[in-house]
């Protein structure tokens, strides 16, 4: 639905071709893929699309589209699992991707300052040679302002952080068109309100990124990785527990049901493997410490019937493995050729790992859906991909109401509707429930306060609003 | 300067006696001692002190001054360096000292729920038995509460983070009375704006915190602390870039200069150590791991000249270290009787910390004030304490032109006025300077629309206005 007066939208589009050029376009091919990312929600078209390659241009649009009314809806890489970049107002989509320049790396304060186009892969290509490391690693070719808008995380999570800590400071345009600069290059600073966090995870509602300053960490002197398998669900929950709560710094520590090891095996050809619950894990440290960690692991998970731990000691098995990993969701889609997955992101305090998942597992049998497991267990954070048949309106619904009955049960143990793909379209209807009245009123206040036109993503983090 | 009209103060006062009895209080002693922090600037007397012992007393005492325009100071344990406490409007002063209760421990997810009054060391006494620990130590005995409202951090930040980092959610009171619960029990969460990391840092503008959820560490298999001493302060300097550039996961790395050595050999009786330039140590880890830590370090300090690497193996002869390293404020303050001190506390990118710490010190000697330096050095943080004889005017305004040229250095090298103290009155004047207008417009912005009566800490973080 586009709510656009066509005055507003022709002018926009006419005064931004002046600066814009061919960068602003109506091409039919190029909003449909502007029109969703990876989520199930129906496709919305955008107006026009832009092709930002400067901070400068951002800002002249925003000027411009805030002053007319009109909606913007950022884009990057279109991996959003739950409809961030569908522009549900109309308007322009606002694509980032090309402002993709990594413009400082400081090896020696390990930081840099990119681009918010750029993306994990690039930029860990780029500093490989450095002996540095951008940790955090969601499992699709996204780009890092989009990771910065949807506070995204992954595997390394529990060891390194999810993007929220390993952001130093953001350049971001406000809804008016006014650049702003926040945090700086010190590891901590207490000099006024935390605009970087305020706009991490704000899903493009309060600014758009257009620049990024991170923080990068060492390649440690030695890894390892190790796959270890069980004879149930619930022996791999409680070896992730203990190992948790024994503290031992695991880098990585990525638990796989059967079903979802199934689809791994088919889809990235692991050998050696059966599909049944498997835990996948990475030691970073010294050599000593790399082979310490790894052997107090391996005793708990033996202690719960684990087997088979085998080690991916050089870099060519341990790529093989991570690439098999974060290939998982794929892997689950390739899975049923012709459907497609709601993916479901709750995330509880780790002792009530084993009841959430547990439960969300009996859910899936008693729906009749096939819905591979995969998750970040370390942080208690896990996803269930439901495998729909799209335009199925009828199995749409019952897969919605599956992933309403996780997502509850979650909250009943404390946990959250969103460990790490955000709230966008997919998540509204748990964020007062979540965080009550109060809270979700503050942040509609924080919303009208710097966006009084409601212009920026429009439609997305809050249900029944204009803003 | 008290600017209530005396109707409203009167009336607030009487109308929160009916629910606070003689927990308000206009008691001259009590309101002398709520008057100012630890700071050097003039103390100002608050109309009323209020000691709260729950939130719904915190929320109908707002509900009341927001009504009536009446000011509001939220005051802790009062150690403030940067003039947070002092009730510079007059109204009421805030006490939350009393809501010091621990509600809660969890000892399998590693959390806490507590009263915002509850000071680090009151903390873990408590959690001690259960093998847990909280790593935020600022180098007094000032609450989580006012750790929280003003970002603090401390020595163990380089390994375990800020303040920032280790707070899941809070609640908070906010202006107009109503209460609001932020964050979760979950370590990570994609579900909303970030209003946690709002409300920390602060500095009670925005709200009042009533309970906080703690983030808990497990205290570590093996720990060591060592001494080293060096020959002059880039020497040491350079001893902590190597180190951390060599990604050495210390717990601890804190410089001491000679005048702040001689400070604390005097104040805290410490032998066997000499009046120069010193670096105290500590290694968390496995009792491998601390070895192996020890031991990188140790080559390092070695190479730059460092000597008698000191082993404080048990307990005891630790605390004693961290005792005195704790105490380095009030070393210096006592090394010469009746001065007070004014703490500057720049924060550098590492790679600028020798130029940052040594131009410090070039500066302080043409000054001819005396003025330990100590520091955080692994987060590139350091304080200098200019000793002063309060009351002497000349003398103070020397030192504040000697504090602004500390900190205008540091600014200048990518660093902030501020790595942990915070804002409050003391450091105002540098905001725009670091942020720029943009930023500086959105945190006002922030700030009238939380509290667009202006009555949470008026006159703190921002110049020339009166919100």
């Amino acid at each position: 639905m586009n709510t656009l007066a066509p005055r507003a939208h022709d002018h926009v589009i006419t005064a931004a071709r002046a600066f814009l050029g061919e960068r602003i376009t109506l091409n039919d091919a190029i909003r449909q893929q502007h029109s969703r990312g990876e989520d199930t929600t129906p496709p919305t078209m955008p107006d026009a699309v832009v092709f930002a390659e400067t901070t400068e241009e951002v800002s002249r649009l925003l000027a411009l589209c805030h002053q007319h009314g009109v909606p913007v809806t950022p884009f990057g890489a279109g991996t959003s699992l739950e409809g961030h970049v569908n522009p549900v107002r109309g308007g322009i989509s606002l694509d980032l991707s090309r402002m993709n320049a990594i413009e400082e790396v400081n090896a020696a304060d390990m930081d840099c300052l990119i681009g918010p186009g750029v993306t994990r892969q690039q930029l860990n290509e780029y500093l490989r040679d450095q002996g540095l490391f951008f940790p955090v690693d969601p499992g699709s070719h996204c780009t890092i302002g989009g990771m910065c808008a949807t506070r995204a995380s992954g595997t390394n999570a529990v060891r390194y952080g999810t993007i929220r800590e390993n952001v130093l400071g953001l350049e971001v345009v406000l809804a008016d068109g006014r650049v702003v600069q926040t945090g700086g290059r010190t590891r901590k600073a207490a000099n006024g309100y935390d605009l970087t966090r305020l706009f991490i995870g704000s899903e493009g509602t309060l600014g758009v990124i257009t620049r990024i300053r991170l923080r990068l960490h060492g390649i440690p002197e030695a890894t390892s990785a190790a796959v270890c398998q069980f004879p149930d669900l619930a022996s791999a929950v409680n070896t992730v527990i203990a190992t948790m709560q024994l503290g031992v710094p695991v880098a990585r520590i990525e638990l796989l049901d059967e079903v979802q090891m199934a689809a791994c095996i088919a889809y990235s050809k692991l050998e050696g493997l059966a599909p049944v619950p498997t835990l996948f894990l990475e030691f970073h440290g010294t050599e000593a410490g790399v082979a310490e960690q790894a052997e107090s692991v391996e005793a708990l998970a033996t202690d719960h019937g684990g087997s088979g731990f085998a080690w991916a000691r050089d870099a060519e098995a341990r790529n093989k493995l991570w690439k098999a990993r974060h290939d998982a969701y794929w892997a689950g889609i390739a899975w049923r050729p012709g459907k497609r997955g709601i993916t479901t992101d709750v995330c509880v305090p780790i002792s009530r790992l084993a009841e959430a998942l547990l439960g969300a597992k009996a859910d899936i049998e008693a729906s009749g859906f096939e819905a591979p497991i995969v998750g970040h267990v370390g942080d208690g954070n896990f996803h269930t991909i439901i495998l729909v048949e799209e335009g199925n309106a009828e199995e749409m619904e019952r897969a919605w109401a599956l992933d309403r009955q996780i997502v509850r049960r979650a909250l009943a143990l404390g946990g959250t509707c969103s460990g790490e793909h955000g709230v966008g379209l997919g998540k509204r209807e748990f964020l007062r429930e979540e965080h009550g009245e109060a809270a979700l009123s503050v942040m509609r206040a924080l919303k009208a306060s710097m966006d009084p036109k409601g212009i920026l993503n429009p439609g997305k983090m809050f249900l029944d609003t204009n803003t």
